[in-house]
């Protein structure tokens, strides 16, 4: 269903912006993997407000409860429902949201479906949602690591022009933690903070691209025909809030060159079959070949911006509407987290569902 | 599963290139539809090799037979099968794959994960398969344009550096289809003729763009947040063979612009709530808003190419291998059917969903 | 997945016995339904232990938190997060369960597929996991009420032999609610209540029959051919705990009729098709036929039993074990929620479903 | 989806009784089983009409056809589809069909549910639907048999009131396929054979119970909570045409117990856990316990009789109709191999899933 993502490592996001709480139930986890809260916060901490001066500054601890699927430090095989309570409920400071549509929010298109809206903070189409994907992608992350040696990563690639150049067989996490824009390349990662800052103060804002990868993956993930490894995080990739495109290894770039020169060779070594380059981004047919596979997201610029700009009201007359408050001058920082979280969600589906079939 | 798509308008594909043939069944279609193969048939020569000078040579009528769903003329809703024949199996004319992995083909990846291939014309990972996706996305387009008064097309944008200038809001069909390359605007689609006839010259390959559209699309479908109707898009995208990246609306491309200037205001015009830009593509939230939904996918330069490349034998010792007989220099002007099926298919899908939950 | 029930209208249930609690996830109910806390607490109070002196006396309030889905009283069309607490938690009440398998519980088949067990008053193999079902189960009602005009009963209609004479095509609410035993027929609950608390006095419990009933559902619900609307009930009940039988219609008994005795004649009446008898149960081929839909479920004697009995320890040596506090005599009065509640979850899946494909 | 079954090996069946013919396809089959026809063709043999004097006379050879899925012998790990061609139709043998509804079989309700119905012989509602999940069922059967040591069997355990004493956990194929009737015990066989002619020729019919067992199934397949081991087993043996009920281990029988009767206690026996009665049918809380898995099904008396009926048409009149031509008066011989065939898809579905979390 609508909000429910994976088939084997399935979970189940609720929440509203301003209701009880925002979380995640988790089901089809492997029993007696270490875990507790400690194995979570971290990434909730990376994707929480107020973390910088560069992200939106919304007072949140996001502190994860687990309410169930664990027992003396260790998973059950059981559902494991994680929950972030709301704190920061401000309802009064979004008011004129209340009969107003926010341009390019989702307003307008929940009320048209539903007939109905939590307008404050957004209700469900607020950024909040993605706390439950990523305290869920944390556990995913972990099962990656420890039962399959996989690594996640991911990291901000460009902001509007500001391209970084960053190797993704290389870049550790420790380089991309080492600023609060999440670039590793710390000349990039300077200027991109200057640009951030430069549009917090102007009340607007920047997007750009989040570069993700996966290292260790081996031969033989993903499915034919439709869900397959590049499909599915296509999928994962577009439905975090505020992504407009994907593309996987050469991707658009790719059509510039023929195929002669497009192609990877095959070739041994150490006994395993490589690539010598790789523009299937380690994926073919669907399914990786044992390459890092690699990928990039589109994040456009936020749309609450501080300036008045043309809307209709909820009753079909048109007027305008100014941000007012707190706004988010650039995503990419924290979408950092929400990227590998979804990359590992759709890592560990694909390898419970190889073990399955072809265990 | 892996080989099956949709929600509620669900269709599984079966087939391997050189089997008994490939098919559909396709399962939720509504009843009373009027349906023959006359409705089917001409999306498959659409897709179909062999149809223009441009394109493959493989020789295969790909006549389709109903073989369940419908009683005198009208869909039953009971499960449609589908079914075409495979004619041209040639399996000598591919002797070298049965011990050697073509780059950049899927060959490697499925025998990684299955231990088992069916080397002849690629089994499963043939483009034959998608002769049941373009089958069923054919019932998906009669449903929508009948029961929904929405309108599916695609047609090829760029082609390696040759970019066409259409606009999607007022493309018309019979202007995609007066060229055998399937790009409405004239005089770009003389150049990329050209191009893809020297690259079939030189047994090379070019890769591009193909842009898909959906107009009437009433505001309302789609579903928060992980169903969103850009990433279901996506996904069915990213699951054609040979595509590697996907942008819907601004797309990579927007992320040049500050939220300000990104930001699609409403307006009201005759009577109903409209976007005097469309940034977003059609969708906001995840969810349709009633502009056209546009949205553009690249298909890499086709992998087999008539010149000797590097690659692995089935024992894993290094070799070469050179493409023999027939290749395809562009998968493009064959793409087009298969992303408007695709579009199509997502689309129906979600007008059911829509109207089980909000109807 | 396992913990997942429904195609449009899903619930996600999660919890163990004695962790941070127990709830529910309902994704995919229709928007702008009234909905508070007060159209749920009823049927949780009709489930919950300690309600009569007849049931076990296990002491939760089970009081109900609406974490997420509703705004101002209605919902959203979002998931709807429900939770109730645990409170009556007395792990060291269950200390020889630590080491040692209840018989005729699940306590040894979770072991030996998870490897580790919450072994504090069962876990997730508690009774606790149908809060979730019930609470889900009271939305599902309301809405078959209130959208579809549809009423769902249960009623205990047997108890070890005493046999209760009900007519499930006349019986009401509130003579079902009339006694402690949930048995329409005052005479039969009358003796039903006797031979309960006979039972626990020595110790020992019995079993018996509950049935379902649903009055109002149209001709045409249910799907071809394997989610038949039978089917689905089947698989409803047979999910609850301690449930070994399932029948619909003349069930078992109708094996002792031929076929000009059992098959249901049709008769218009009042403009519409009937059955002059109802041996089908009100479904024929999978789709209701708009006779009343019956059906009986038969509950064991629960296991729990103040008597030492044979088992095995965890490290597999045989021993024995004497339940000790608290035990349930008899589950059926609280098993009458719990088969409305999955029946009315079925029924509205797929009532959602006819609407999607034949409305 | 309504014509798809299981999770992970997941079937789709389709085609109507006079349509192009009625098939399968079987997604997520591991990969590398040696299959041939010849592995499927002996159950549609114990299936198909015409097989004995004691059932319907309809005369198909039932030959079916992979067209998809195997390469040299073995399977792909990819979809096999599987045909059966429709030989003998008779359309005209059905005409009264064509205005007047069958009491007790399915035509009205198709009717009232998609407004279009395929008259001839019944469509969709006919029992040769069975064939797909019979060819599928054979594939699992061969799966469970050879890489889980898992043997599924079921036979003719009563007709009408003729009962016959077998030992589910001894039974023997050969025994069960010793004679027409399909029942092991050989005394209770004769009399049932007798009573079916009788039957026949008395344009009459009966019904009876089939009971499966699976052996060999370890300890620790079966899902908490909705996807119980028992409520999968009952939904696929419900959605088996003309069934009316089913019970697992002691069933409707079991209420007459006491808990303390009922309960199996645990022994070890050869360093393995086990019950020492088997009241639970070898399934606690949904999952396997390593004991033997036995289950009775209920087959009403089918609904063709050679008797005038009251019924009325599809413009809603009264009327009477007499079957002609074929009845089958017992479909228990045939359903017997639908029994095997739905057990082993769930089983094998659990054996995968339990792989996926648990290996």
């Amino acid at each position: 269903m609508a909000n429910s993502f994976g088939q084997l490592f399935r979970i189940t996001t609720w929440g509203e912006s301003h209701g009880g709480g925002v979380g995640v139930v988790v089901d089809g986890c492997p029993p007696r993997l270490k875990l507790s809260a400690g194995d979570i916060q971290p990434d909730l901490d990376r994707r929480r407000p107020g973390q910088s001066r560069i992200v939106t500054p919304r007072n949140e601890a996001d502190r994860v409860e687990i309410l169930s699927g664990t027992f003396e430090g260790k998973t059950l095989g059981t559902p494991i429902s994680l929950w972030v309570r709301n704190e920061d409920a401000r309802p009064e400071a979004y008011t004129e949201m209340k009969t107003k549509f926010r341009p390019s929010h989702a307003d307008y298109t929940y009320f048209a479906k539903f007939g109905i809206r939590a307008w404050p903070g957004g209700g469900r189409t607020s950024a909040r949602e993605t706390i439950g994907r990523v305290a869920a992608g944390a556990i995913a992350k972990k099962i990656l690591r420890e039962r399959f040696g996989v690594e996640v990563l991911a990291y901000v690639k460009q902001v509007q022009r500001i391209i970084a150049d960053v190797d993704p067989e290389k870049v550790r996490f420790k380089d991309i933690e080492s600023n609060i824009v999440r670039c590793p390349n710390q000349a990039a990662a300077e200027k991109m903070i200057r640009l951030i800052e430069k549009m917090r103060r102007a009340g607007d804002s920047v997007g750009g691209i989040v570069e993700g990868v996966a290292r260790g993956v081996p031969a033989g993930w993903g499915e034919p025909v439709f869900d397959r490894l590049e499909a599915d995080l296509a999928k994962a990739m577009l439905s975090l809030p505020a992504t407009k495109a994907f593309e996987i290894g050469s991707g658009f770039g790719g059509i510039l060159l023929t195929g002669r020169q497009h192609n990877d060779p095959f070739r041994m070594r150490g006994g395993k079959v490589h690539t010598t380059t790789n523009r299937s981004g380690g994926i073919q047919g669907g399914i990786s070949n044992g390459e890092p596979i690699f990928f990039r997201v589109a994040f456009k610029p936020t749309a609450t911006v501080m300036h008045e700009q043309d809307t209709v009201t909820e009753d079909f007359k048109n007027t305008t509407l100014k941000g007012r408050g707190r706004h988010d001058p650039c995503v990419l920082p924290r979408a950092v987290p929400m990227v590998e979280a979804m990359t590992a969600l759709v890592l560990v589906d694909h390898a419970l569902r190889h073990k399955a079939q072809c265990g």
